[in-house]
């Protein structure tokens, strides 16, 4: 496979870098005069200011841009549970993509800890040092209460981009395939391959877009209330998707299917079931690196839309094109939380970086390196605060 | 007072800087092919080697010199429990003197918790993101369990500035002080006025260099065994010190004193106490910003060596010569620890940095700003770790 030449090269760059981030200072410290500025005495006077009004922390620190990717290590990649120290070059890595792409400093915390009470009551701990937390590569279900006690108990927006990045990129990617197939969202018969935490943010996104036929499909089987096998997550989605309560495999519920979203495995989905599907088909094999089904294959079998999680095909659904703008977007908001509605919005302004004039079946998906993205989403989501909120916060959290 | 310039001039800059520190990436993501190298895929095969070898972290990410500068704002600068986020401003001060004075990465954690037990897991937790931890203003006498127990439930270099740092600077001056008076650690009667975590850790640092005859005495009183207000650590120190028994307050021990170091508060020595100390009596007013007594009254009063915590003075007592040095050192040389003879090879490193010829009442202590300080105690501390190791370890910790 094309993507093999990178892995000996990834590691001899990681060996020359010994680090891809570095703290650096943003003033030079050159005589005592400096160090009684930025250190004693001078900084008694700041720390006596941010004492008096806490929200000036934003102002006088680098807390006010800075945010933190807090990791457990038990579901990174498509690697699982490796554990934390393992996980520190994807958060790393995740650190740079802030930096690059939304101008936000961002900082790794890989944690040795998995009892998801304790992460709680950890991650609360250290609200004082970070603007807001990009939860990473934490395993469903726990992933799910982690992150809802966590926007509950803190007033600085959290996010779980495992969850709710992809899915925005997907229901921008869909809003794009369906003007282009002519659907609305109210008659899109969408099945989702994988019930883990991605498929279920996807179906719950989706669900708040207006999408009302959604099935979920499992390993074990499709998501239907009743099933003894479902956890906590998916016996809640059991209410909310699988309209026809339809009871099986992927096989029982792909004939007719408008959409087929896959977050599950190689190969999952074969040409022989995109056949049954509907007329103009979209499909997203979004397993990586190896896809659900290949592009070629899909298209051979009649579908009309094909996206992947791979830079190397077109349509590449990367959270790339929405964590930075939503982070951003947030922060110079001033908001405490990242809601559905920001969500939405995101997905929305994501799709319409594609004019109509542009949008064809291999571009429903910007590229996920175009610089305008983050400030595209981050206008969106900002203008979603505001919406809402009424005016101007004063940038505190 | 000549420091007070720098307050409104202090708050000005941290507003225009809106953070000392920033996070920076040390390569550009330019193209899909830098994408791949520094995340995915290609980070995946960085994260499997550190999972097949967890020592490989150092090498392969940021972690191998990145310290952890952790707080819970508990005891900051002179201005007590102003909580974590007021803590900030030094923490970001903090963080940026190791990078210019070691070269090492350090990052700022406000902790919002104050159970020692709790904050000793969560800083258990955050081991995988630091190479080592500098716990920084955290209040006596919580700070000794605190810090005894991360030091030996975990595997890297953890070390409490504010205890250390001082008494580390302090036992350096006084090697030099004494050369100066010619008086020998064995018979030099020393007086420590403050028995919170700087004066306890000082009497312990000095008990472990060789001196014999040290007293405490504190707001209450001279820490003396059977004394009702002792807290658990004045309880252990009474054991050690005060040989004579004495009780009562500072009057009581500073006749006939060679040595008097202040780590109390404002104007605590009088002229006329300094008076009845003995022949070339050695001052360390710490307090900060107003000295125990200012140099030229405790020069008059007939004292020949004075060292203060201002750098407007001769001999500044500057945590700054100590621990660049000593987390370089502990770093380079794989410590798992930061042991007292570490410490003790710190302090004479810097004791070593003036020369006899140099060496003068008002030139006992180098320059806190002298970069060359922090190589020599690094090497200092890395041939102490190796004779006690016997050779070299790979840089795992």
């Amino acid at each position: 496979m094309a993507i093999d030449r990178y892995e000996s090269r990834a590691v001899k760059l990681h060996e020359q870098l010994k680090g891809k981030i570095e703290v650096t200072n943003r003033v030079e410290i050159r005589n005592e005069e400096d160090l009684s500025l930025v250190y004693t005495p001078g900084v008694a006077e700041v720390c006596k200011a941010i004492e008096a009004e806490p929200e000036r922390m934003n102002d006088l620190t680098a807390r006010g841009s800075m945010i933190g990717v807090i990791t457990d290590g038990t579901a990174v990649l498509g690697l699982g549970d490796i554990g934390p120290k393992a996980a520190m070059p994807v958060m790393e890595g995740k650190c740079m993509l802030f930096k690059a792409f939304s101008g936000l400093n961002a900082f790794p915390i890989c944690l040795d800890e998995k009892d998801p009470e304790k992460l709680i009551s950890i991650i609360k701990a250290m609200a004082p040092t970070f603007a807001g937390i990009n939860l990473e590569d934490i395993s469903a279900p726990r992933c799910f209460e982690i992150e809802a006690r966590l926007k509950r108990e803190l007033d600085i927006p959290v996010f779980h981009d495992d969850q709710h990045g992809t899915a925005i990129v997907v229901l921008a990617g869909l809003i794009n395939a369906l003007k282009l197939t002519g659907r609305t969202r109210e008659k899109t018969k969408i099945v989702i391959n994988g019930a883990g935490a991605a498929g279920i943010s996807i179906a719950r996104l989706l669900l708040s877009a207006g999408f009302t036929d959604i099935t979920l499909v499992s390993l074990e089987g499709i998501v239907a209330e009743g099933e003894e096998w479902l956890n906590s997550s998916q016996k809640e989605m059991a209410i909310w998707t699988n309209v026809d309560n339809k009871r099986g495999t992927l096989n029982d519920v792909i004939e007719g299917a408008d959409v087929f979203i896959g977050v599950s495995g190689p190969n999952a989905l074969r040409p022989m079931q995109v056949k049954r599907m509907a007329e103009r088909a979209i499909v997203f094999a979004l397993a990586n690196p190896v896809p659900e089904i290949y592009p070629n294959d899909a298209l051979r079998a009649g579908a009309e839309v094909v996206a992947t999680g791979r830079s190397d095909f077109p349509n590449q659904v990367n959270n790339l094109l929405a964590f930075p703008g939503i982070f951003k977007g947030a922060i110079r908001s001033g908001a405490t939380d990242i809601t559905v509605d920001m969500k939405l919005a995101a997905a929305e302004a994501i799709a319409s970086l594609i004019t109509d004039d542009e949008l064809a079946a291999w571009y429903i998906i910007p590229g996920s390196l175009e610089q305008k993205v983050a400030d595209v989403v981050a206008d969106a989501v900002e203008a979603e605060v505001h919406k809402y909120e009424g005016g101007m916060k004063d940038g505190s959290s």
